[in-house]
């Protein structure tokens, strides 16, 4: 039984108000692949670089334990690459450059050796190699949970229509949320979205937290408060892997354990956001983040007496 | 042992994207003294009233048993009248109308039955007025709460800043926080504030909830997601009245004990926001409060097993 995540593994250019990188590695199933592994530890990913990403890079990966079988490598080619720079708010971003490379005809192998996968997270790709890969699974597994991007809902709208019809559960952040429903109350808006084919849908907040809908119920969780956000780049793709990571762990889809995976989601991206790019969630201890779940409980936990 | 709450006791007129409203009762006292009704029996409040205001607009005050010995009551003057329009955020208001009135030269006077506050909240209003009511108790009461906004930071910054080197917390909304700090970062701008007087602050966050710092430990509470905010108008007098009426019902300021006010300030501030003005907390049951405590539970309440 396995936990199969499907994204970009890349490398990222980076400016934020604390400084900017040289290109560094990222990608979504680089920074979910990570997270999850702290959780979870039959971790498979699928994905392409070029000949340019490097084993020292790969080895951020590998050395977690996670199998790279579906993860093609193009001779003679570039990996993706993407440059930003964020605003002093860290809550807005320009993109600066965007070269496709490998992943502009990216086609998703499936090794026959995935086929086991119970646990799919579909991280922030392309709507169409997103569905191209569930499709590829013999067997539909057991839940999968989709990222995606407002990107996507500008240009391949459809697609993500057809992609989030065969998902469990889809995480966004709160304009994405607007964007796709066309509603402004966050609430009306997962009402509307849990139609279109998820069962479950998680509304991240950025320093607001995150929310989680379904089984007509809601669960708010807190972000940690940070003094300084150093850079939120992977914070997301973090959450998700931890999340997907937790309930690969537990096994069980109840809304309990989905709220549990939402912390540890949250405790994940907490860290990631500390410092540049994959660093600080490379080398966490199981007390990192033992205590780290600690803050969240003391964060958010009350006890009335009634 | 009394809980003594001063601020306007008024009139508003509110449109919001709902609807609008003729001139309706409204006021921070008002909506403060109404939300720790619920909570605390000996209430008292400080203010002044035109002759305007009517015997059946102050029937919505002392029927719930709130004591008004210390609210003038000035023959042939007209109450203090706000008139605003909220903006389809919400989060955002024009003034249209502000008619001091019976405010412009209020002169707050505390009567003897009054010197036995244990609990005092300082509702919305001039500075100094609040350091005059604070000053005039001969025995200082066991917690100080003060409530202030933006208006006060613009022209009495210097005796807001007096006032809060007085009080035990102080509540303000995310947007006041970082012009009274000028940080950006909520954390930051706690830790600044925290130098400033108060031992706690409260940093309210609309939908996103709300902040709790001191000692050392930061509490983040829900805001409970509703698909419509109706009007906004008296949430954050609301909150303040709920919290400090639960921690004079406990009667001990611990940490744990300000969690669980917190929490009932943001159940009671989730009722106000559903009707205009004072109209959704003026007949609250037992009931009705105790199953939105739960709501709040179920919304934030997780449990790791470890």
């Amino acid at each position: 039984m396995s936990l199969v995540i499907i994204g970009s593994v890349a490398f990222d250019a980076i400016e934020t108000p604390f400084g900017k990188t040289d290109k560094i590695v990222g990608g979504a199933a680089t920074y979910a692949s990570i997270s999850a592994s702290y959780l979870f530890d039959n971790i498979k990913i699928v994905g392409v670089i070029g000949e340019d990403f490097g084993k020292e890079n790969l080895n951020k990966i590998t050395s977690k334990g996670i199998d790279i079988e579906g993860l093609q490598m193009k001779e003679g080619e570039k990996s993706f690459f993407w440059s930003g720079k964020y605003h002093n708010d860290m809550n807005s971003r320009d993109t600066l450059v965007t070269e496709l490379n490998v992943l502009a005809d990216f086609n998703p192998l499936i090794p026959d050796s995935y086929q086991d996968c119970q646990y799919l997270l579909l991280g922030n790709l392309t709507p169409q190699v997103q569905l191209q890969t569930l499709e590829r699974f013999k067997k539909k597994p057991k839940l999968v949970v989709l990222d995606t991007m407002n990107f996507w809902m500008d240009i391949a709208l459809d697609d993500l229509l057809s992609v989030l019809k065969k998902v469990d559960v889809l995480t966004i952040n709160d304009e994405e949320a607007r964007q796709l429903s066309g509603e402004y109350s966050l609430v009306k808006a997962a009402n509307k979205i849990l139609t279109m084919g998820p069962k479950y849908l998680i509304i991240k907040k950025g320093e607001h937290g995150a929310l989680l809908f379904g089984e007509d119920q809601i669960f708010s969780a807190p972000a940690l408060p940070l003094a300084d956000v150093f850079d939120p780049t992977g914070a997301g793709d973090t959450f998700a892997g931890g999340f997907i990571g937790y309930l690969a762990k537990v096994g069980s889809i109840t809304f309990n354990n989905m709220k549990n995976a939402v912390v540890f989601g949250s405790a994940l991206a907490s860290f990631c956001v500390e410092k540049f790019g994959t660093e600080r969630i490379e080398d966490l201890s199981e007390e990192d983040i033992s205590k780290r779940i600690n803050s969240f409980v003391s964060l958010s936990q009350f006890n009335i007496k009634r």
